[in-house]
């Protein structure tokens, strides 16, 4: 898409109603949404009450645009926010996007991320209601999604109790890894690569946790350790991890081998997997999670806190976004 | 708050996580809310229908720090975004905000905003239950809210007939007169500069105008001759405004006067107010609202358009973001 002559069409070209015209066309909206995109406010129902969560993504802190597509980063928006009320053991109901973009930034990236968006949020099972657009420096994207607790009651991170097991479903370091490889100017193993582009939220899997009796909930972002660090704190409880229970997978062993490190260090301290960690009764837990530990009594000294094999982990502890810029 | 010599406490020296648990000690939540911040999602109740809006308001693009003070973005952060609630016949419940700003931003800073966010939230009787926080190379912050329909028919922008007539709520004019005082280094008159700082969202009028019976309404962002446009559009009539019903506001017409401006202008273009616009039946506005105009039928040459006095307004028709970059 180029003008005569003149470089791609941009933002500045066709203006904040034209392209908010043109990305929000052909909008499918469900039954449960009665007002989408197009008026002050989005109008829509829930089932029992609403959960909510937002993030913000932002350029060159979560993303770069030589390393992800418009597409990817238009998924990671979707699934790193509908992650989080998966881990609520909700069901993402409807979204909204607030957008920051320098007007050069050409049409053509903000149409191919709006893709990506709806792509997820076809496989998430969420319909996009509604959103602003503005100038910004940086792309800028803050997602914001609404669902329901269908009845069920919320899963929180404070539930966990000595007795029960810590399970596991969804990816752990393959996002990592990924970051690994690109930082060192490789674009494979693939399957690491876009797992950083883009997260495979294992969607249902919070309602399924849910109603198996989970206990306590969190989805792996800041890395194992330090989210299940969250429910111990949550809980005041210990948790104990068996490191022979992790399956590590192919893609992320072939990083560490490439790179010298230890693969389970990507297993446990990696984030951006947005896996799903939660605590169940021993007998309680769905067939396809992988039990990886036990909840404990919190230590007398140390209070809550998660060991492996008995230890602390001496590798990295987790990720913090502000030490990123 | 100063650290020994070293300037004021900034955002790297805390880190994310006790930056977040500073901001939300102390938060109050209403019966509505059983979950606020400090889990994966917050959990809320809302009665009837839900209705959501966001915006985004970024450093440059819609404050200066040099012109606003924290608390100032903070009350029209959550301003902007109330008021499409209140265009829609809604009262807000929850409220999430995604917050982006540079390492070096002093704690204090971050302190005062969200004084301001809170303070502003009582006014809106809305509750903050859960936020983002990350790096970015310029404050931006992004606010949702989720409000309730209470069982009322959402006033959409789409139900304006002939034979009703237009009136509005709220100010008109006042901030785009504060910024063109504060645009040539001017702090007074100081009502209109506080207007262009935080918006005086006429919170309740929304629902007031819903149970009126309002037909169609909305919230003046971009200027009352573009929002107006917008009701045109959707409800495919044509508004026809009478000049002399205005009220010109001192602050409005002192700066009008001071710049040799036509104070009309302000009014009918300014945006940035969030005043709001409604199309009732004659016998049905509410005691405080100013009727202001009347709807008719589209002009068979021109189809849905607003005329002031029968005539295209010649001015400034409005104002659009992207181009303020």
């Amino acid at each position: 898409m180029t003008t005569s002559g003149a470089g791609p069409q941009t933002i500045r070209d066709i203006g904040e109603f034209g392209l908010i015209s043109q990305v929000t066309r052909r909008l499918e909206l469900p039954p449960a949404v009665s007002v989408g995109p197009g008026d002050d406010g989005a109008v829509f129902l829930v089932n029992g009450s609403s959960v909510t969560s937002v993030d913000m993504l932002v350029e060159n802190v979560h993303f770069r645009r030589s390393w992800s597509s418009a597409a990817d980063v238009g998924h990671k928006s979707v699934a790193v926010n509908v992650a989080d009320l998966e881990a609520m053991g909700a069901s993402p109901v409807a979204m909204v996007i607030g957008f920051g973009a320098p007007p050069d930034l050409p049409v053509s990236w903000v149409k191919e991320f709006m893709t990506g968006v709806r792509e997820e949020a076809d496989l998430a099972g969420v319909a996009l209601v509604g959103g602003d657009m503005t100038g910004a420096r940086d792309i800028t994207v803050c997602v914001t999604v609404i669902g329901e607790t269908g009845g069920r009651t919320p899963v929180l991170r404070s539930g966990a109790e000595p007795g029960q097991v810590v399970a596991v479903k969804g990816r752990l370091g393959w996002a990592a890894a990924g970051l690994a490889a690109l930082g060192r100017g490789f674009r494979s193993p693939r399957a690491a690569v876009d797992s950083q582009r883009t997260p495979k939220v294992p969607y249902g899997a919070g309602k399924e946790a849910a109603l198996a009796g989970a206990t306590a909930m969190i989805d792996v972002s800041d890395g194992l350790l330090a989210d299940l660090g969250h429910i111990a704190d949550a809980s005041e409880v210990g948790i104990a991890l068996d490191s022979e229970r992790f399956d590590v997978a192919d893609p992320v062993r072939a990083v560490a081998t490439a790179i010298n490190k230890d693969p389970l260090g990507f297993v446990l301290t990696g984030g951006e997997d947005h896996a799903l960690a939660a605590t169940f009764a021993p007998d309680d837990v769905p067939d396809d999670w992988q039990v990886v530990g036990r909840v404990v009594d919190p230590d007398p000294d140390e209070g809550p806190c998660v060991l492996v094999d008995g230890r602390h982990w001496e590798g990295d502890p987790g990720w913090t976004h502000f030490s990123a810029l």
